[in-house]
């Protein structure tokens, strides 16, 4: 069968997340630069088509404990699930999707907050 | 409202294919590499959960022509969408959908071909 | 032989050239969000050892000449290294390296501009 | 001053491993899969220009141990230097320069190994 609208919706949310992921992870990041590399992700994602909003949250104080735990010369980590929270709202043909990506049991899951009708 | 099964399988299918093109996307490519890294791919894609099956085309006769229209010493060209047609089948509680990425107006497309109860 | 200072020094660069290119060329961009990752881009990659100094400018012609290029409703492109020019200065053991990346023949190079002992 | 040949070489083969590294960490990997992205990247890299060799050699054990470390329906991680040692040569205006990427301290180290005038 053909998608309906909320599948639709759903699905350009879900390619919103995977770029996201897999475009800026891996990006050397400190405390200092965390900031400018968060305005930057949701800018960039929300050029996409559907994009209504992308927030990116960063957590300084796992990027200390994680510099922290180096070697006593590391001034900076990759960027991963770890460091940031992110939300995605795409909005398709009338349908509003929020979405999230969070650490649980410490791994980042990505998933779908909720679907309506606008 | 919650997600629906369909609206579920249809987010894990974006997050593959963002993933996908944003993962390989500038990968020094020519014909001679095109299929090792079309099979990295395809086995990358499908380690993700519900990621049922993944086929990477290389359009050879495209990198060709890319090469030809380069510098005369030119051995690759950067891995875009130009040179790949996708098709992603995912399957999760019990819905199967399939999603494929191809270039239209001169631009890759992802889209949801069909979504269908298993 | 071991390298010498200057050639550690250069090696250092050419890394910190592949970080910065392959980490962000496919980043969805626009004239809006060209500076935001510009200014992200520069602040991630001096994080990283012996890096004293990166600049990089966006082309804001190129970038509305390629979006004039495509369909209609086209609001962003990805990044290649036709947008944006990039210099990078690294200092390591005594020995300041002064390298670049601009178009040449429709194409990026990057290369070395120049070596001193500091 | 104009760099040495030795000093372009380095250049160049430091451009290779920014390059290998950030393209390719991030990506999905199992112990399954390992090989073919091993073989896609050696061959992608290979393209570049000057670049005479390139042996990528994944940890299978350690891709285990980090699968067993994780929650127990993980089949798969994230590529990071900690799973693959990486040699590149690269041979440049009469000068061939050798380069490795291995674990120390538990971060990747990238550095020349020797220098040499063919």
């Amino acid at each position: 069968m053909d998608p309906t609208d909320g599948e639709q919706a759903c699905f350009e949310a879900g390619v919103k997340f995977g770029t996201l992921y897999h475009q800026f992870a891996g990006t050397p990041i400190s405390p200092e630069s965390a900031e400018s590399l968060a305005r930057a992700i949701e800018e960039a994602i929300e050029n996409q088509p559907f994009c209504a909003d992308v927030t990116v949250e960063m957590h300084h104080d796992r990027l200390r404990e994680a510099l922290a735990e180096g070697p006593g010369d590391s001034e900076y980590v990759e960027l991963t699930g770890r460091f940031m929270d992110v939300r995605i709202v795409v909005e398709r043909d009338g349908v509003r999707v929020r979405t999230r990506m969070t650490m649980q049991d410490g791994y980042p899951l990505m998933e779908v907050v909720d679907v309506a009708n606008l």
